[in-house]
């Protein structure tokens, strides 16, 4: 009977193949090096990032002009890599950490959840099922809980409440709102073929998903995802009457008529503060609506779902206890790096009826005892980060009053912004604020025509953002082409709305100025 | 014309809003702080974890029991988050940074990646658009590049190749597996149903989809989430006379007789190192199949992907110069951590063409000129972090020298495993070992039914398993229960095999006498 003992060739290829002279690649000292350069390079960074350019003059290809286009062969110092960041890409970067970001919606961020997601990646576990890692899916159960309890979501959300034994609820932590919408409309769709007698995928044709025009794009690339036909895509128009929210009374009129001529409605995705322009559709009235039908309920509220840990702005999810499911995204407002998106279902089975696997190499006795989670029944994937522990970081370290200070402080200072714009007689607030976001534009006054607005208003756009002092994007709302003024980067203290403020109005007199100069030569 | 200088309660309020004093989550000191500390945290934890029970002996729940399970309203120190982690998180872990741990398939990691990956946290951008962030973006590509001739891949699948411009293939880093697939799927799905003269998805019920039986299960999941009919879903069997490959014969019978009955082959996934044995289908004679039909071929070379920057291991790649896609994980066995999978297809607008979206929001004359890569419209969603950079750091700071040699002392600590295996009469190796994955059991002997021979390896796995001294999973091959011995685990040395597979050998021998005892007694 042989062993590696009485092998000895074996054995000392062994201590070849991997002693103490060979390449470790884990080595602590080397770990903490690295680390502790990284982190004096995020010092200097976030020290100087307010003085670069937010939006950098690069053109295509840039990088590659800088930097090798062939993979060494040989190592190199870590140096050498954190000189070539500082060096090449540091210039080429739109930089979302500046306090001078207000563009899109800010990727807000904390000590606490770099924190955590650095010892996350250390750890660097793959908790597919609940063997896989105990602490990791415990953890993100936990820090679900936790926002849900901060959101005040009913408790049949919750995976397992404080008093009870595991609930028919359930959540997940996700990358994106996409794959968010992208489960939980597989999940629709499947109960909506079944309940229909589809022999197989058959009925697909028949089965209608609904959305206000204002839902993000990324929710109708969803829908062709999971192949829904495009035909039956409804893009709901909204106006200014509702303040661009969708209409319930015209989704019950589509719904009808949907019916009338043969389809089944399926879903409703109703948006808490769009992208926009922070619409906020009617989710109770949409949930009563969606009900006639036994349709399926999704709300993103992926920005603005954050503001509603303050009991001020938590009206916005009133209904919420009769959807199926709502997501929505700490990366976006809570100072939770990227990625983490929040997804919770009011019936885990429905979620995961259409994304278990089961295969041999996974089966654990755990899972068989059906006394426990194993999350990649709730996503696309199997592989997955140790994705609570950031996030629960944040909740552990600043606690509930600082997070809503954050989110108040925000909004407080997006309400100054508007009260300056309303102020000033050449601009106008486009729609009201609801949260964080201001749609502003320089208003269309005399012979200027909606044309010559867009125009003036680009104009102000891309100046401003030449600049490299701050960086605004834009979108049309109505037919208007507006600037999304959003405030929130974590970086941001008042002085940088109040300079992005006088940038606005110096770079709006200048353009006007030429305007009269052209007029008068 | 009102100002915020001319509306002093506007002032006044914004200096109360986000002052000196107000809450300042990014805190360059307090980021500093909270990283030194993370970092002795992960110091200590590494030096450590080779000590701890590998998988925790942690019940259902346990979390909940030593957390609290309220979030908190005030804020605490970082301390008492590290504390709790290291206190409750710690002990309920399944260690898969242990070099002790060989289930699975090692989540590899290094210095470099976990420094990338700290950076890319800190800077947090969100490179949705090539505007959103130029460095991030071409950072990705060319980090993809970089891998692509690591790999030596045909320049077709390359974003930009070094000399000429803009090539028409392109790569983007996806968080699993799962998601390569299923874009793929819906690229090939969608190009299908234009190729077939489909009215909407109507034709959907006729495209069919193969791969072998030993295809991960996330394979078949993703098929579904993109709407493929369950029943056009060939999971096609394999056998030991191909190592458990998929049989290109077998695969062109059956396309045939689909064809034959209406059906539109439409998808192959083949597998470079499956799952459950590490078997490879034949690249090349699948491409030759599939191109009879015009489908999609896809490569999962997930795992041994890797492997295949060592020349020794690229032919298990050949022919994939006549595929369509192809992704792998560096997340595995490259050594970066979670997550990270790359994705390159030959023809890039193949996937744009399904996946691509332009809200007004994210319109720019970058994008619009067409010289630029959105990588938003290359998977699932739009929001991205800062992906490419802790994959370029690991190649930039090892050097293909570095990460050859780390394949191969895996391999290496695999084979002496594997021939320890073999000269042990006990043992069976029950699949050729083709990378660094040894599938082996204790060998059926006499009286011994391949149910016995379940119920002692399975035995022995749990023993194993409960030592906390060694972790590995099983699989079921051709009917039998095998043990999975993966080797590579980034702290993993060979003591750390010699000592697993003596503890294999004691185990074993101990089930063995008490097996003896009972039948003598």
């Amino acid at each position: 009977m042989g062993s590696l003992d009485t092998t000895p060739t074996a054995t000392a290829t062994f201590a070849d193949i991997n002693g103490s002279g060979g390449f470790q690649p884990l080595n602590a000292d080397d770990v903490r090096s690295y680390l502790h350069k990284s982190v004096d390079f995020i010092y200097d960074y976030y020290k100087s990032v307010e003085s670069l350019p937010v939006l950098p003059g690069v053109e295509p290809g840039y990088l590659r002009r800088l930097l090798q286009s062939v993979p060494p062969t040989s190592s190199a110092p870590f140096d050498i890599a954190l000189k070539e960041v500082r060096d090449a890409v540091v210039p080429g970067m739109t930089h979302w950490a500046s306090p001078n970001f207000f563009a899109f919606f800010p990727a807000t961020n904390s000590a606490a959840a770099i924190a955590g997601e650095l010892v996350a990646s250390a750890m660097n576990t793959v908790g597919f099922t609940w063997q896989a890692n105990p602490a990791a899916t415990e953890m993100e159960v936990l820090a679900l809980d936790w926002l849900a309890q901060l959101l005040r979501l009913p408790s049949t959300f919750m995976n397992r409440t404080a008093a009870a034994g595991r609930g028919s609820g359930g959540g997940v932590i996700l990358g994106t709102t996409s794959e968010a919408m992208l489960v939980t409309l597989v999940a629709a769709r499947d109960a909506a073929l079944r309940r229909s007698g589809s022999v197989g995928v058959a009925g697909i044709t028949s089965l209608a998903v609904y959305a206000a025009d204002q839902t993000h794009s990324t929710f109708f690339k969803a829908c062709r995802l999971a192949g829904f036909d495009p035909a039956n895509i409804r893009s709901i128009a909204t106006g200014p009457e509702t303040d661009y929210a969708l209409d319930p009374a015209k989704l019950l009129e589509i719904m009808l008529a949907d019916v009338d001529a043969g389809l089944v409605p399926t879903y409703i995705c109703a948006t808490v503060g769009t992208t926009s322009s922070n619409a906020v559709d009617p989710v109770g009235a949409i949930a009563d609506v969606a009900a006639m039908f036994d349709a399926w309920v999704h709300i993103d509220a992926a920005y603005a779902g954050s503001a509603c840990i303050c009991p001020e702005f938590r009206h916005h999810l009133a209904g919420v206890e009769r959807v199926d499911s709502i997501s929505m995204s700490p990366h976006k407002w809570l100072m939770t790096c990227l990625d983490c998106t929040c997804l919770w279902v009011r019936d885990a089975h429905r979620l995961t009826d259409s994304l278990e696997t089961n295969p041999e190499y996974l089966k654990n006795d755990a899972s068989e005892s059906g006394n426990v989670t194993d999350l990649k029944d709730m996503q696309v994937g199997v592989g997955r980060r140790f994705r609570g522990l950031k996030l629960w970081m944040v909740m552990r370290t600043y606690g509930a009053a600082k997070l809503q200070e954050h989110i108040r402080s925000d909004v407080a200072m997006a309400k100054m912004f508007e009260e300056a714009v309303r102020a000033d007689d050449r601009f106008e607030v486009v729609v009201p604020r609801n949260f964080a976001l201001v749609c502003f534009r320089i208003r269309p006054e005399g012979a200027m025509t909606e044309e010559d607005a867009e125009e003036v208003n680009r104009e102000l756009m891309e100046r401003l953002n030449r600049t490299g002092k701050a960086y605004l994007a834009h979108t049309v709302v109505g037919g208007k082409f507006v600037l999304r003024f959003a405030v929130g980067s974590s970086l941001q203290e008042e002085r940088h709305v109040r300079s992005a403020w006088e940038l606005i109005k110096k770079t709006t007199t200048e353009i006007m100025e030429e305007a009269r100069d052209v007029v008068e030569n």
